[in-house]
């Protein structure tokens, strides 16, 4: 798939699948216990937020005052895929993007304890920030890639992808088993756990793929398009 | 907006919206603390199943052998709406459908329980089987309809869309205040709690707004299209 083709996946998206937990930890007990399948959570496409020099910012909406950050490697799937096996799986891979799975952890973990769904923590407009695509091509070892994640300069996450648990071709095997991936469907394949914390009001991300891509975003309260 | 318009907006639908928990209950107390907001979570639209002579069964996936029933009024979205103020609300609204919203209890129990997202329960291929689009100038008041389902003839829900607990507009609103709402995308409004229970394998499922919509759909195991 060409560069332009595999930027246009995007467009087409109906739905974004995040994995949960899908990095070692190599710094601390997180306490969660050893997963025997994939966590799995829906982002809307409305919380795209696509890079770009013109791009607005990360909003934060009231009452809270910041969001975790997690760093991740996307999967953007390039055609319908339903039962796929592992073997197979890279065959429905378009490409690539560097994508940021923001969430409020006091909304998650407020509804976690609630028994409700987790949706307010990590729905909301902007709440996925995204660079370009790169194509499949580019990356000849999706297992080689360095994750790193700054706030206003400092480094907050640095990662390999050798470190995720659930490997892609089972990702896709897995959800498509449980829901039919769609042309542009993007699965986040989680974040590598240490650093991952808040990012307030007023910071600046940048977020990369060390040597392929890096992105820029900046923290804003969320103004109401008009008050209600 | 025209018939033809308006069953046209859920081919571009992005996202399912659901409310939970609301309806009032008539017949037993679920112990179930009164809501102050509206319990959202997604479906992906790859879980539509359209109503119609050529429509495949609702599919049961292994290992379970059945799946609870809740039948719904959606209401599908016109255009983009986000941070809509009630007294607009209706202006973005294209038509309405009878959906079912399908779930597992038994997954979506455990992830309750295990602090998990509700994912697995909800979202899976058939999970939401939709009637044809009723345009909105065909039903003057849509706090005025009656929801029923039967499974094989025997009538499980009736309830009336007057005992809603947040209306189309405050959903509307609320829900656009979270995440910017796409033409095509749909809200399930919640169920009637009473009769809401399991339909197994093998079962049918006839369901309807009195006098307007109905639909009807098999209850199959689901086959895999290739083994993993
Ligand atoms: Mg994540
Ligand atoms: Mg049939
Ligand atoms: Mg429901």
């Amino acid at each position: 798939m060409a560069a332009a083709a595999a930027q246009r996946l995007l467009a087409a998206s109906t739905k974004i699948v995040g994995a949960g937990r899908n990095y070692i930890s190599h710094a601390k007990d997180l306490g969660n216990p050893v997963l025997k399948e994939p966590v799995l959570f829906l982002k809307p496409t409305s919380s795209f937020l696509h890079a770009g020099p013109t791009a607005g910012p990360i909003e934060v909406p009231e009452p809270l005052e910041s969001l975790h950050h997690e760093v991740e490697l996307a999967v953007v799937i390039s055609r319908r895929a339903r039962d796929v096996p592992e073997a197979s799986a890279m065959d429905f891979v378009g490409g690539y993007a560097l994508a940021l799975d923001m969430s409020s952890n006091d909304l998650q973990s407020a509804s976690k304890s609630a028994g409700l769904p987790w949706t307010l923590g990590k729905v909301q407009d902007t709440f996925t920030p995204i660079s370009a695509v790169v194509p499949k091509s580019a990356i000849a070892n999706p297992y080689d890639l360095e994750l790193w994640l700054k706030v206003d300069g400092e480094l907050r996450q640095k990662g390999l992808t050798s470190d995720m648990i659930f490997k892609i071709p089972f990702l896709i095997s897995y959800i498509s088993s449980i829901m039919t991936l769609m042309e542009g469907d993007v699965i986040l394949t989680g974040t590598p756990p240490d650093g991952v914390g808040p990012v307030r009001v007023g910071q600046k991300i940048n977020a990369g793929i060390t040597d392929l891509i890096d992105v820029e975003f900046d923290v804003q309260r969320r103004k109401r398009s008009f008050p209600n």
